[in-house]
């Protein structure tokens, strides 16, 4: 069965967020290290952040909010307490700025001509916007967490930007370097394709270094998920 | 003050949907002026479905929705009642391939480099993924109706989109054909930029052949639209 639309996950699969926000805050801090475990103390504080909310411990609250607030509780770590409202601001839109990696732009591209293209992350939608203009991306809509109101891996998030799509979940394939968010969108009935991003988390990442479920697809890159779309097509 | 964010009504606006229906349902019917008949009945329907919608007579439905619903209720009047289902169904989705007038493609991308690009329209997502895709057009987003669960010209429409793209409306921009929509934009802050599409609906067409309020900026085509804003950047 033909995929009509593909779902992209950003953080990871399509950007290199450690290497850009340990980039964009190398200024404020003493070395390059530091930045590094700044970018991960950071990171680490994503998925409970969400949780909050899946668990329905509070209302939706879109990821540039969350971001801000796990902001806070960690710069006092790095001697960084001092910084007002407006550097705070600042700093939560680096995540706006996220190097794609390198085959992603003409990959995507390619991607496009085979099939609708959706950024389906838990980016909000101006994090989403964002993301994209820095880094050039083209795709035919932004559906993902805010406009679906539910944060992925759960089953809504996945289930409402199908109906969103007018297709059955059985048409779509969500892209993902995570086995987690395919596990899910698997879970939903979708098509899957697992792309491997060994240095999302730097030199020592231990996981989702290889896929652990039954994808319907593994590609090395976006390009080569193209080809073995145009392959399955024929 | 710049606009950071230009939304963008479709029907009319953007695409000559009288033209691209007609030319699609004629194969089934007598002639041409029937065809065009046809698509001007159908057309009427619209802004009364909607209105069941937005007084809260009914609970939100996407737009494929009400030209389906449309569509059932004129076909006897052209002797078409005897079609079944899926020949509905291919004749509601000629809504999703309308043809952009001749500026549009250009016109978008040169204001995509100066602005965010939003469809915000009444079509639903996947109307407009549809529209996308037939006209080979980029935006950055997809807003409109179905994201805001709200049918323009209703406030929320517009004060939701402002808040999806985390800007005050003062910075957004609503581009339209239409008078009524730039004023319910404007009644919320919003900029306005009317470009005139004096042969929407034909010919004959009496309404939106000129600016009928204070709108920020009043353009003849995508084109020279894309050049104000940029004559008023500098």
């Amino acid at each position: 069965m033909q995929a009509k639309a593909l779902l992209f996950d950003t953080f990871g699969t399509l950007t290199d967020w450690r290497s850009s926000i340990a980039r964009q805050i190398r200024p404020r801090l003493p070395d390059e290290a530091t930045a590094f475990r700044f970018t991960d103390e950071w990171r680490a504080l994503y998925q409970p952040a969400m949780e909050e909310v899946r668990s329905g411990r509070r209302p939706f609250a879109p990821l540039d909010v969350l971001h801000r607030e796990n902001l806070d509780r960690i710069l006092p770590d790095f001697g960084l307490e001092h910084l007002g409202k407006a550097e705070r601001a600042d700093i939560t839109r680096f995540w706006h700025r996220l190097d794609p990696w390198p085959d992603v732009r003409e990959g995507l591209l390619a991607l496009r001509d085979q099939a609708i293209t959706v950024v389906h992350s838990n980016a909000n939608v101006a994090l989403a916007v964002g993301l994209i203009r820095f880094g050039r991306l083209s795709f035919d809509a932004i559906l993902g967490a805010e406009v679906t109101g539910h944060y992925k891996p759960q089953p809504e998030c996945y289930l409402r930007a199908c109906a969103l799509l007018a297709l059955p979940p059985g048409e779509c394939m969500m892209v993902a370097a995570h086995n987690d968010d395919l596990e899910a969108a698997q879970g939903c009935g979708l098509q899957t394709a697992f792309i491997p991003r060994p240095l999302e988390h730097g030199p020592g990442q231990t996981k989702d270094l290889k896929p652990e479920g039954d994808w319907t697809i593994v590609a090395e890159d976006t390009d080569d998920l193209a080809r073995k779309l145009r392959e399955r097509a024929t």
